[in-house]
């Protein structure tokens, strides 16, 4: 297993490489409860990667340093070893698979490595990397299931409890389980009242299933917004790790998830990728035990594809009642898209787009539909238009 | 004027009352030069309005404070001068115009003020207000244009400095020029080499026409998405203090403000509003001397409407090359659609919305035309997809 002191050593050899982000109080999440962030999303490279990458490169000898390191990754993890390995001096080369966005590419270029394009999906990457290992000496850094790489996560725990000494429960997010891993081993030695939780994202709930079982399991496939934490099987170690020092596993829904991205927005000015936000997710639905306590949500990481922010946002405006879509049955004579749009306007809805067209859908043979979208102010600012408009006499598909 | 001691004494006054939030280093906001920011969109309320609000709440006599304050505003000041109050322990009544956005009203409320909206636009909220101040004997708080409020703003100047003691240049967001009247006169004081440079929207340039003209200027209209600065006309303190103390004002546009806010999520994983981000957009797009230097842009406010910015997304995403709507004539025959849609899928577009039409747009009599919204992944991308659907001989209009 892992010793507190390995944790101490990986805090001091981070000290300084990376950033110590302070808790921020977050007092709109959970109203019966004291709730603080820890953003490493405003870590280096986005996410807390860089820590366990850069411990676990300190930790090589001279000549594996010389020869270089290799990994696997199309997100936060390929950042992260590539800014350690360039910290350090040393050569990188990442493996991606050759769909990865553009844009993560480039972080990872910008970065200091070296990317290899690997026909394919993840896995042929995978492959490719341990084929490029053997065949060249590279040193291979596990995105997860490495005690390096663990005790370097596990600095953030030791931060945590330096925060915010009275703290009762820590939330964490769990893909592989390296983060928790970590963390839950810092915060468990140091002060074993504290509770430590995870969260999955529900389409990916391999470690939450393993732990059920009591052995690994692999799931078939796996679906999330929150594709930081898209794992299909926990590793070996973190397995262990998490049945001696995890109070539990819960799941969040993708729209929880989006809801939690949504709030780090609007109440913290924080971005959060859909990972990063599962423990804030966690807490604002009440998954885990918070009444009454003090606790602390990991918000891992915050490289989220600004097209999906733009979907996220949304969606969450459409969940809180902020937009709106009608369908509106007319007939087809002039004057009734102007008439409709009129009732709108006067009850306040701000119109963003409309379309117009003669289908099948209408009820009447010479009828047509009207289809808008609107932002308007809530759920009963949206309740108020479509009494108006039923009022006016038209009919809402 | 503001002596130096009186910003300290603020600083003392505010010690335990605001967040001091650190500098952040930006290191990809422009490449040529070490740009920092001061990110007090993490300040308590999501702007630095509380600090100004708190200083001159501090220095009112006990009769004024046991009568309360009122303020006039539909943004960050509302907020700032509601916590303000209910934190120094006294009754605070905002007036805001009524169409003021339901989630603001709200949020002022929610920090402890009474809430008087009154019809009409801002000129009306505020004359209520100066209405309500001589009838009830409130104490009024004036946005900008007062000089414990400015001392108030200049402890972020004095945190500058502390934090980064070599700085050469400062980029502050000008509406009013409270904020800047502040900052400059501890920062000029203190350290007069360093460059103090005010940033306004190119659409409510009122300080920068004012600084150019030596006298105070009105605006008729002003016209921007930075809302927050979108000030008619200066302070007449405030316009001293920057005939005093600052170096120059420059403009941005609306498109460039745009672009400092996506960079600030994308690089930074932080929310600005637009007022926020415009002496970023200044460093982006080399609007002042910046080249060499270590710069410090702040980062005034974060409370942006989410639908606002998802629409600021969008319009980053188009401007970067991320985002195409492509418009191509058709034949109207079966198959077209699904042609069109292959060579796209082929080049690796992502679709996301469709719209084909038979109108009188199309060239041909027997024509029609195709609307295609596309993810592309940069300006070459939407290049290539051009081509290859002009090689297979569709005409783009």
């Amino acid at each position: 297993m892992l010793e507190l002191s390995e944790i101490y050593k990986a805090a001091h050899v981070l000290r300084d490489a990376i950033r110590h982000p302070h808790l921020i109080a977050a007092p709109l999440i959970n109203p019966e409860s004291e709730v603080y962030l820890k953003p490493e999303n405003l870590q280096y490279t986005g996410s807390f990667k860089l820590r366990g990458a850069y411990y676990k490169i300190s930790q090589l000898t001279d000549e594996e340093k010389s020869q270089g390191v290799i990994a696997c990754s199309a997100g936060n993890h390929a950042q992260g070893v590539a800014l350690a390995a360039t910290k350090s001096g040393i050569p990188s080369l990442i493996c991606l698979p050759v769909g990865a966005p553009i844009s993560k590419v480039e972080a990872t270029k910008r970065y200091g490595a070296e990317v290899c394009l690997v026909p394919g999906v993840y896995d042929d990457a995978y492959q490719r990397a341990l084929q490029l290992r053997d065949e060249k000496g590279y040193t291979f850094v596990h995105p997860f299931d490495d005690v390096h790489v663990i005790a370097g996560q596990g600095t953030i725990g030791l931060e945590m409890l330096e925060d915010l000494g009275d703290v009762d429960v820590v939330i964490v997010p769990v893909g592989g389980g390296g983060l928790i891993s970590g963390v839950a081993c810092a915060i468990k030695q140091l002060k074993p009242s504290v509770k430590v939780y995870g969260v999955q994202a529900e389409g990916a709930p391999s470690m939450a299933l393993s732990l059920n079982d009591k052995r690994i399991k692999r799931l078939d496939a796996v679906s999330t917004i929150a594709d930081g934490i898209a794992v299909k099987e926990p590793g070996v170690n973190t397995f262990d790790f998490c049945q001696r020092y995890v109070d539990g596993i819960v799941t969040v829904t993708d729209d929880e998830i989006a809801a939690a991205i949504l709030a780090l927005i609007e109440q913290q000015k924080l971005v959060s990728e859909g990972a990063g936000a599962v423990a804030v997710a966690a807490a604002m639905f009440n998954k885990v035990p918070v009444k009454g306590k003090k606790v602390i949500c990991l918000v891992s990481g915050g490289n989220i594809d600004v097209t999906i922010l733009s979907r996220v946002i949304t969606r969450g405006l459409s969940k809180s009642g902020r937009m709106e879509t009608l369908t509106v049955d007319l007939y087809d004579q002039p004057g009734q898209l102007s008439a409709v749009c009129g009732v709108i306007a006067q009850l306040g809805g701000n119109i963003i787009s409309v379309s117009h067209e003669r289908t099948n859908a209408s009820a009447q043979v010479n009828g047509c539909t009207l289809r808008v979208v609107l932002e308007t102010r809530n759920a009963e600012h949206i309740q108020l238009i479509h009494k108006g408009l039923t009022d006016a006499g038209y009919v809402i598909l």
